[in-house]
């Protein structure tokens, strides 16, 4: 997600800012503008380049926009799930994006519908609008934190009106959200690497349960939920995230760095070459390299050129050793004992298919070691992962995992290692949401949480 | 390049072999099968995922393939010059693809139109097959030799008619060329990425002036030019190949580690830390931190989704700080001394912005280092590169330069340095070319290399 | 606009049924389909044939479907204007398609915002869908009722819920809509020509004020205005329909033909050769040239493949002569005396360009023959004409026309003549609405027709 | 066809051109132009709107262009065999359209390739090219002379240089091909309804053995065969050309109309209604009902809209009464007696299918007369007709023929009556070729209509 106010390249400066963020959704892209009276939007299926050509932006006027990569979250997903979404009535017009799950959103709809209302999707940001708009009133702060407060779940919602842009954070902050400066305007985007690209400046983390107001007149705060201990998801800084990016004030490359220093310390092992799984794990391995100093090198590579019309090869080729995304380098793991440091692991598949092309290549030995822990447990929290069946270390031991996935030996990071390779300062709320890792959610809701407990 | 023989699903794994070759060239790709009495091809402008679909493969039925990736080697580009080419006539049918340059190219046209031939473009293998059957002779082993013999360039073949492939590299060996094995089956490829993705092994090198044949009943050689001191292009190694591939049994990515490690010997500088220009200068950029005891971090980011359909900022938008491939990352380089590690400098323009770009991110010092020697002379063998005009180091001292480029300090890597990295045991032929910075050019014709030695 | 109940291949009947509909809307496309407890869609901009593919089917499975041909209404045109339109909620799903005009749209809408509602365009079948699920009531016969009782307009609406379809048509019936048989399927159609197609028999026409409900309980038949005397849009029979359809038990070939022949005894002219205007006024040509004894020949041509993507000439070659959509046969109309006759005339800008370059290609005299009467006033039901400022009959008097055109003699068909042409049998209440040549409006509502009624 | 020269927009002009004649070939399309000193080249599959869009015009700057629409004459098709060819060699440019068919290509052929000649396809144009420019000669007169000596067959080619347009035309003018003016420009097309388009005049027929030369001295004449009887081919009038076309001083809709009046002296019987088979057999309906003093109906009625991407009716919806291209009209014909009028009959499918169509939808009976005579040869000029086994008139009586398609009487316009019907002036050496309905070939080639003689 990305906002900005008071620019008058709105959408060209969103398009890039989006850019940076390409990689936390490649499913769907929009930007909606607006100029003061009338919202326009421009959004499509697939990559913001395939979405976007120059002259779209003649047809984006506008001094503020908002915009949204779509993360492919369940079903097939169509043109109608990708974001923002816009609604236009008589009176005014609302633009609204979303990070994050809403988990009482089957009652919601069902209370909605009993009263009249018709909804197109079954989108977080409409159900947010119905809310908002309920017996024809107009969008207002009031009118937002009202239905803010019917909502439970983990968010950040950017809603743009006609004369203002809204930013929204849930009560115990899992998403991530900044606001930055660019010159006069103000901009906000779930991570700090968009206001690289486009030269502007960190300015603050928005706060848990903390509704911002951007206008003409700059900007307001106002908290609609109790101040609570900030859980900003674990997983961004463990993969999600871009390396550039800081997160809650914590640069993302430095705390894998970190978590790969931790791993190396609480994990230690012989071994004569140190190879991460691209891209996401080659900080933690330069960490791990540096800190038990055996040498960093390329054993694993990724093929850059893979995208959505790669042709996947048929079983049969995959059984002679043809490789898809990832390719082992003979040169470098031949007769060699392997640490091959990966961010973590979900079902535990992709980390047997490394081992094996590892050892298939010539590796003597594959010590695999994960810089983040065990993961046992489903997120609620809009973090596309695994249901409790899938995961492999809610069903294995350490050991029985170390023999499904063929590691001569295997070890993961702590969350007490985890915990103290991000959060460097407490005072400025610098807590995480770990549940994946421990079942204990920040934020429950009866009939979805319950379940997990179990 | 790639090419295949005796595998039933020759044109799958000529794509997956490809793909690993992508990066030698993004504007066009082609796919050329035999079955023994029929040649068939697909090719097309793009990238191999925009060319290629799954129902291609059912049209290139046969036991071998040749396939081509192409690189913009100047003018628009257009469907006609994407190779491999195809010529048929009515006693057979052959398919070339090429990597290279043919020098005395125009002198050999000018000849084979005064006898009547129509040539339907400028190209290399055009040229190639119109010596071959001069006089409506067959291809074969003669016919080849015959034909190489009249031109003088750098260049690697493969030549694929109904019954046989032929693989032929020019006198110096100044491209590079592996020959691989798949089971029962040839492969031959520019780089041997190309085989650890297929899950082929390597068997050796293509030497200098050597003609390979490969049928059915196996491999035979043939020298059509005299053994002479290998001259492999240095700037594979400096960025064009890809770090997993061993280019005449040297590790891309090693060497381009000890090219950070002399260079950090050659011109060491205190500084707080050590970044590279991704992607080709990482490798360097880890030897060069390994080798001064800097930390490596990165500060420096690159957009993974700029495509060909990416939308350039304005002239306007760049000036107010947006960035397009590269990002700085504030969080890593602000109040710091960065030493910044690049691979190679052509015109400057790109070095230039980078230093801007680090310290308006608030770098404190940026010193430049280039792992490899100034660039002084233009290539003729088909890299391209810029004319001497437009090459800063053949125009501009070492400090000019410096200053151009707005670094506080600058150093390149000896030509000796550079060597070293390289070339690690010369009993097995592996000297390099390295005319483009010494003015030492290994194969000269007439009009072509008197210009370029004044 | 086409629907079918009960058949196996829903969605093919009515791709095929709405191909013979296509001339009635090029714009977009779309069709819904329900199993009974899915509804299923699929649409896109541009021809039916660019919008669906045969893979498309599988995605539409069940036994009813229902389809539309969109026809740009004004607006630039989007995908969320083409029908049919899906409303899914928790309990029901309903698709509606809708052909016509909603005459107090405004007043609706706004009564719905102040409700809460949210629209999201401003698209009739979702009007119709707020005020039937009004206060969360599912579909049913009476919610139709009540809702379609709130509307004023001339419309012809179909709607598929889960288990029924039903096909609804205003007061005056101004709209078309047909029922036929297609063995144990019923269909429903803007045209007969789609139950031909299909192989579908007629079987009555959709009376105005009734609502018909297709269940597989069979069909039942609901009044829910009163009867009153039947105002089918005449221009359907000038223009708008296939000449091969039957509208009201009135063949529109037949219709035109005897257009040609009335206007033949009203205006007679003594001349050389008769010519139509493709396509629609080829058959009132031949009745026309039938009546008159004057030979038909074909001294007009269009051009078959002008298509979206066609380029218009620039000015410049235009004015040198190159034509675009229509060009003469100059070897019909050289030195020739020739009555041209087409089927109306609205601005009369096409009419003049047709008389010009008939003369330029050496016709000696044109006179030109309309076989429907003067146009004056504005179409407020859906069929889209221009406004009162550029009907040129509405400023300009016969004569003037004339002259305007550069005819050489002029004549237009009387209202009379038209009625004779067209009704033939009053027991079967075979009323036409002929408002826009009378400004006899037989649906009125105030702010709209009091306008045009100045 | 299309060719012009000494026009600024000759690019422009030569696309309205090419859409004139866009029912001569839809299978792909190209313009070449020349500015006097290079030759430039836009081509592409499908149709002129496909291939070409407003931009590409800018790439094609000169004063000279010739354009080509390709027929699909066999094999899948290719972009390789969209005409014009271009022949680009460092002395000269040359740009070739052709239409017809060379009989002694293989021949040709071979000869060509024993000389060390590589043929890229197995086009014509490519073939004359050859001839053209053996031993290196440059294209003039002369050359372009000797090549055509060696060549038999029927023809019509557009060659293009850097300085000159050439136009040649077979010995017996089999091909059509005419000349036009545009104020001071030469054009040349297949048909003269490119000259109405483009707002030029007819100048002249090309004769048959005539070799123009057009530049910018004008227009000079050679004859390069002797005078011989044209023999143009009849099929043009029966139904490949357009109606608003003269071919030869004969205009298509008025032959047309005269064969159906000579149809109706030679056949007539007892009906109620005239009915054509759109949309080439309107013009003989018309004539027929004319002469037989019956009604003209429009009883069958062709889909407009099915184009490359329609998707065809499955076998079970075909028998299920589900039509493609031609549909009924049930209002027409039911209850009466209908004779049905086609242009021509190949292999009698589609004349079965549309008599039992016709039957289905009521027809009483339906009494079939075919606007020209029973086709019984194969065609070696290059029409694309069914080879000897699949006509249904080589192997069949006419009371067979009846029976097979179902009719209830039937009967072919005698080929005394088909001359009459187009030959109007012999004086102007108006002759036409009839081989594929008498077996007599005005050009024949040893072992090609050996075997068509049996």
């Amino acid at each position: 997600m990305f906002g900005i106010w008071g620019h008058n390249s709105a959408a060209e400066i969103t398009y890039y800012g989006l850019h940076a963020l390409q990689h936390r959704g490649q499913d769907g892209a929009g930007i909606a503008t607006t100029n003061g009276t009338e919202l326009n939007i421009h959004k499509g299926m697939g990559l913001l380049n395939d979405v976007f050509e120059r002259a779209e932006f003649s047809k984006l006027p506008g001094h503020a926009a908002i915009g949204h990569v779509r993360y492919p979250s369940g079903g097939e997903g169509s043109i109608n799930d990708v974001q923002p979404f816009l609604f236009r009535s008589q009176s005014e017009n609302v633009a609204i994006a979303h990070d994050g799950a809403i988990m009482n959103k089957n009652e919601l709809r069902t209370e909605l519908e009993s009263q009249g209302s018709i909804l197109q999707t079954s989108a977080d940001p409409e159900i947010l609008a119905h809310l908002m708009k309920q017996k024809g009133r107009k969008v207002s702060r009031d009118t937002i934190i009202e239905a803010l407060r019917k909502i439970v779940g983990a968010y950040a919602f950017l809603i743009m009106t006609d004369d203002k842009l809204y930013a929204a954070l849930g009560s115990r902050g899992i998403r991530p959200l900044s606001i930055g400066k660019l010159k006069d305007s103000y901009v906000v985007a779930s991570e700090t690497c968009a206001f690289d690209i486009i030269g502007a400046k960190f300015e603050r983390e928005v706060m848990p349960g903390e509704l911002v107001e951007i206008s003409d007149e700059g900007i307001k705060s106002t908290r609609f939920a109790l101040r609570e201990q900030r859980a900003l998801c674990a997983m961004e800084y463990v993969y999600l995230s871009r390396p550039d990016s800081d997160l809650n004030h914590v640069n993302v490359h430095a705390s894998r760095k970190r978590m790969g220093i931790e791993l190396a310390k609480e994990a230690p092992i012989e071994a004569d070459v140190v190879t991460g799984v691209p891209d996401s794990s080659i900080s933690a391995a330069i960490g791990y390299a540096e800190e038990s100093g055996l040498p960093y090198e390329i054993g694993i590579i990724k093929n850059r050129y893979i995208g959505r019309t790669f042709i996947q090869p048929t079983q049969e080729l995959r059984e002679q050793g043809v490789k898809m995304k990832l390719s082992p380098v003979r040169g470098i793991v031949e007769g060699k004992r392997v640490v091959m440091i990966d961010d973590s692991i979900v079902r535990g598949t992709t980390s047997r298919r490394i081992v094996r092309m590892l050892k298939e290549a010539g590796a003597k030995e594959v010590h695999v070691r994960i810089a983040s822990p065990l993961i046992t447990d489903p997120c609620y929290y809009g973090v596309d992962m695994s249901t409790k069946e899938e995961l492999i270390a809610a069903n294995h031991t350490l050991e029985e995992i170390g023999q499904i996935i063929e590691a001569d030996s295997i070890a993961f990071l702590s969350v007490d290692g985890l915990e103290q390779a991000i959060v460097k300062d407490k005072t400025i709320n610098q807590g995480i949401c770990n549940a994946c890792m421990t079942g204990k959610y920040p934020v429950t809701y009866n009939h979805v949480t319950e379940t997990a407990s179990k």
